[in-house]
């Protein structure tokens, strides 16, 4: 199965939507704050006067994260150009996702956000014009040198399709236990997709233009590193947990495959030399909580315990995913489980993810 | 109340959706397919070379019409520089309508449209960029001298609020016993509207570039002339018997208004002279049939009596309208009684709308 087809976040704004979930991406969009604006900054400066600037946000997503990204950048432009006393170009915003992200929700946030920007910089700030361009960021998406940032967080360590010649393997996910040839496999199928990503947004963006891409990774060389994997280890648990109970088929289990690979910074580095049209202008790990702590949660969610926050959290991201090949009917159960799971791990490990952030810049 | 919370096609696919119901817009979208060729004709050879072609499809609903549009404004790019042995230019398509448009239905057909204009059109043909610009048309959405060529089909009949100063004047849309106040109101708001429309476009459209617009229209000076308010006093009667029936209060059927006025030509070209930036390059009224005939209604459809058939095509396109006003609860009913009051109106007259076509072309 193509990612494409399983790979959205929950819809709408229930309580397992991943609007209402996402405390842990918007931590990870704070770290890369400042490597947004150190970006956007010289950007501006390098490439004034411009009529227009041109910003794309790959992998979107939708729910309140979306215009929070959006916001920060404009503030940094904002913040920019109104020191120096320069006017603003005309700000083309375009938010990508798959074909079948919930583009619906993030519109209809529109109205309200075009006045909160009208009235937080005054009507001189200038016109922003924000667009959906739906489609994978594993290809082309944009014209010929059209853009001037390209920012990604969360989104990068979903790969286009589970790794090919695995199919018939048994489970896939990368785990302690995981043979070799799956290792290589999926490392094999990250440098695929890592240098189509490249390729395309080389030909996209303009010499002298920006990406900063924000993604869970991994600090060792070891792909098997328990933060890099332990979210899929304590899922795969509990799915086992209901195999045993005679709830779920175990068949079923072996033959569930996660398209997701937690690179470390030397893999990437790596492809981005193969590649060779991007410097490396700034790179840093950071150790982000599983759970976004207490005060960060808002209303009822902050009544919950830290195992089913976290569990809520990657339910509203990886729930498509697994609805499709397990069936909706498990969905409560399997979830419930693991914030037991997950429950029982923070109470004796403090569990970290590793985010990466990165900034590139288009050579001429 | 403005126009944009209640102004979109019913979504999603079932027998009440504007997808399945529109058939009416099918045909109109035919009668200005043959001034959308020319127009495409005329922009490649006045604007050539040109490295990227941006298109912009305004009021562009949802369903199968959006990407039948597209589709013929590609086919006609491609027949063109095809016959005269030219490369493909970078095409960018933006596909417009409110914030609350269903353009998440539009996305998920994109992966197979885009597929089928490869393989019709071969991989030589270039690239193609979709995207979704929300938004009203009565302002700015798109940057500065950006815009190559604009459609707009079936929408600009649609005015961005009820004539103002009319919300305590009972029921209003045009009919034969408006009183003049009420006409003058409608005729304002259109030409308030329509001129921000142009004033908008012509920021956008690069000079050369080209728009055609096709929308309910009159032949006749007269506001109250049969074919251009016969389906709202039917609307209108359907409720009146409601009201009798002791179902709706009159009240509520007093405060309806409908932001909808059908033009005739000269009060479009006072507009467009009074503004300045365009000139007409083509202008013609058809007549389209209120019912598609049997013929064009597909599966089940063509078994509805032709009362049945209109009723659910005025449907899909006024009902959220109706419902944010009257509420759900009524909707089956009085979509019922009104395909009744249309099917024996049409035993009695031929009833046609009138679509006006209008192609524009941007001055130096």
């Amino acid at each position: 199965m193509e990612t494409e087809e399983v790979l959205h976040m929950n819809k709408g704004s229930g309580k397992t939507s991943y609007a209402m979930n996402s405390t842990v991406q918007d931590n990870i969009i704070s770290v890369a704050k400042s490597a947004t604006r150190k970006a956007i900054v010289q950007i501006l400066c390098s490439s004034w006067p411009m009529i227009s600037m041109c910003i794309a946000d790959l992998g979107c997503s939708s729910g309140p994260n979306v215009l929070r990204v959006i916001s920060e950048i404009l503030d940094a432009i904002y913040d920019t150009l109104h020191r120096e006393n320069r006017p603003t170009p005309e700000l083309l915003v375009y938010l990508n996702d798959l074909f079948t992200n919930d583009f619906n929700n993030i519109f209809q946030s529109l109205p309200s956000f075009y006045k909160k920007q009208k009235e937080e910089k005054g009507a001189g700030f200038g016109s922003c014009f924000i667009s959906a361009v739906p489609g994978t960021f594993y290809g082309r998406l944009f014209p010929s040198k059209s853009l001037h940032f390209v920012h990604s967080s969360s989104s990068l360590h979903w790969l286009s399709q589970v790794p090919s010649g695995l199919e018939n393997k048994g489970k896939i996910y990368i785990s302690k236990s995981s043979p070799k040839c799956v290792l290589d496999a999926y490392l094999m199928q990250f440098q695929k997709d890592f240098s189509h990503f490249l390729e395309s947004r080389s030909q996209e963006i303009i010499n002298g233009g920006r990406m900063v891409l924000s993604l869970m990774g991994r600090e060792s060389m070891d792909p098997t590193v328990p933060h890099s994997c332990y979210q899929w280890e304590l899922l795969a648990h509990a799915l086992m947990n209901m195999v045993s109970e005679g709830l779920v088929e175990e068949e079923i289990v072996d033959s569930f495959n996660a398209p997701y690979y937690a690179p470390c910074m030397e893999e990437m580095k790596l492809e981005i030399e193969k590649e060779g049209s991007f410097m490396v202008d700034y790179h840093e790990p950071y150790e982000i909580d599983w759970d976004g702590g207490t005060k960060s949660w808002s209303g009822s969610l902050g009544m919950l315990s830290s195992g089913e926050r976290v569990a809520r959290t990657i339910r509203a991201v990886v729930e498509p995913l697994f609805e499709s090949h397990f069936g909706s009917h498990i969905m409560d159960e399997l979830f419930r489980r693991y914030g037991e799971l997950v429950e029982d791990h923070l109470s004796k490990n403090r569990t970290k993810y590793i985010n990466l952030v990165i900034t590139l810049v288009k050579r001429d």
